[in-house]
């Protein structure tokens, strides 16, 4: 197994140490559990709250989206398994300053029940909870059962438009939520994968996958997507991503969208650009204006080769909430 | 060869297409020649120019870097190839805003020997130009040998003090370039190598190494270390790499320091932090101060698995000048 790593049972917990060390104004491990972290400085009473959580080896996703304009906690369980409900507690007790707390993270079935119970609890100490799926792999399941969809990189464009939101002078609950939800409805991805990664505690790859094979639609932790086969070239993928992001989206000439080109990990940046070209062509040929991009990696599978495409429609609101700073290693405030 | 690309030999001017597409307010294709990005506003009147360049594969080096505060443009070799002549003259005419050019890069012969040509011919134009060569990798030749030594992942911090000093109203060439001559000579890094990148041209692994084998002191082209031997946890590696550093640094007690942290690909940010863990608690030990630290993928050999660590000795200037805000997608401005 070729990763830089001590005992693997300790891999989440002290890349969660080097974190906080490395960037101690921006993060914080809560003093109740070293799986929750939170801003450096506590939250601005008055301010909803945004949390999120979910399992290790994502990176920058979920932690590292904590900072000023995007989270305010963020519950962290073991590589590829859900956060503790003890830790999805101390979560949004960190990120209660009065005015609410939103629970936004991706859907999957543990996460679920862990935040839901969590959200009960916090329900009885008198604090309000509401919640956010993010649910946008649409190679999880159809346009009609898009609610069973499981949550990919988009998810970190609704932690922009939200966070961004929650820092507004009194942005009540409602309001923030309805941005989350709003955002999660309006972004679909499709993933692309090469290699599979390597969970620490498992020690070998988490599924095989043949030397000329790919994998369309796969998930960010290997989940099955829609086929298996030989590798195509760049483009031929790239044109295969957008057409299904269209055709599910159904978006139309005269829209604006945002885009996320994501790696999943090892694919590098020059690979992701030259997926890019394609996005922007197409786009441009359907008359559909790219009024936001980011490109990197965002929500990643560690060492996973492949790549992810996320369109978020935009409306005047979410493409000012992109816009808006935020402050975070992992977002740059390009114009 | 499991890369997203289309034709091997399109891979960088696609690439360097998707970069321009994606970030439209930063980067712009030089009209002379593709190979050749500049800001996309022109440079002020009587700014320095700060320019560099090198071979492709190395995203975000070398070319993700232009941008305010840091570089001006930059000229693109093919992957792990020089830029040519006449793509360094463009790049110097581009930055020329009449108070000269500083020539900012790694030390390899190629991209010496062509640029020291452009930069004659530039000098015949009456543009003054300056060098300062990068040569941080320890592993690359002794101390007493330093300006021997290969430019890698420590040039990124040159690039921003430097490129942060000649954004000061006023500063002159000579000014700039001492900034970077002072940053470069006091940087250092060394880098892990655990698996190989693939060069697109080439279809195969550059080198072969073992299943549980990796390489201390690799260069970011693949180039040759100081031991090869089988993997060791995190801790020794990281330990073992700040002791060499310490030791050519000569680096005491109530100094202040920076510290950049790089995956060489495909090593997930997870495992960066892991090593940066111990970075922290050597250098606390030796009672010396992080004044400055960056995380991430920096200088890069496509999807190669590894990882550098680079210090660089600080002081009050240099601290300032990176502290300085950016705008540059692969630029954070995190306090």
């Amino acid at each position: 197994m070729k990763k830089l790593l001590n005992d693997p049972s300790d891999y989440v917990d002290e890349s969660l140490a080097g974190l906080e060390l490395a960037h101690p104004d921006i993060y914080r491990r809560a003093a109740a559990s070293p799986r929750v972290v939170t801003r450096a400085k506590p939250i601005r009473p008055g301010k909803v709250g945004v949390v999120s959580g979910g399992g290790s080896g994502h990176l920058p996703t979920f932690t590292g989206f904590v900072g000023q304009g995007l989270l305010d906690a963020c519950s962290i369980g073991n590589v590829f398994a859900g956060p503790s409900v003890d830790d999805c507690v101390e979560a949004m007790r960190e990120a209660n300053g009065g005015a609410g707390v939103l629970r936004l993270y991706g859907n999957y079935g543990g996460d679920r029940m862990n935040f839901d119970m969590a959200g009960e609890m916090l329900e009885m100490e008198g604090i309000e909870t509401t919640t956010v799926l993010a649910a946008d792999d649409i190679a999880s399941a159809g346009p009609d059962e898009w609610r069973k969809r499981r949550g990919v990189a988009g998810l970190i464009l609704a932690y922009k438009t939200t966070g961004a939101k929650a820092e507004q002078d009194g942005a009540t609950l409602a309001e923030v939520t309805e941005v989350a939800r709003k955002t999660t409805e309006a972004t679909a991805t499709i993933g692309v994968g090469l290699t599979s990664c390597i969970v620490p505690e498992a020690g070998k790859p988490t599924f095989a996958i043949g030397a000329d094979e790919i994998e369309m639609g796969i998930g960010i932790h290997g989940e099955p997507g829609i086929w298996r086969g030989p590798l195509r070239p760049a483009d031929a993928l790239a044109g295969e991503m957008v057409e299904r992001l269209l055709a599910d989206t159904a978006m139309a000439g005269g829209e604006r969208v945002a885009v996320l080109v994501n790696s999943l990990g090892a694919t590098p940046l020059e690979e992701l650009y030259i997926l890019h070209r394609v996005v922007a062509s197409e786009l441009k040929a359907k008359g559909i204006t790219i009024g936001f991009v980011r490109v990197g990696r965002y929500a990643t599978s560690m060492e996973m080769a492949g790549a992810s495409i996320s369109f978020l429609r935009l409306d005047r609101e979410l493409e000012g909430l992109l816009r808006a700073p935020a402050t975070c290693p992992f977002w740059s405030n390009e114009p």
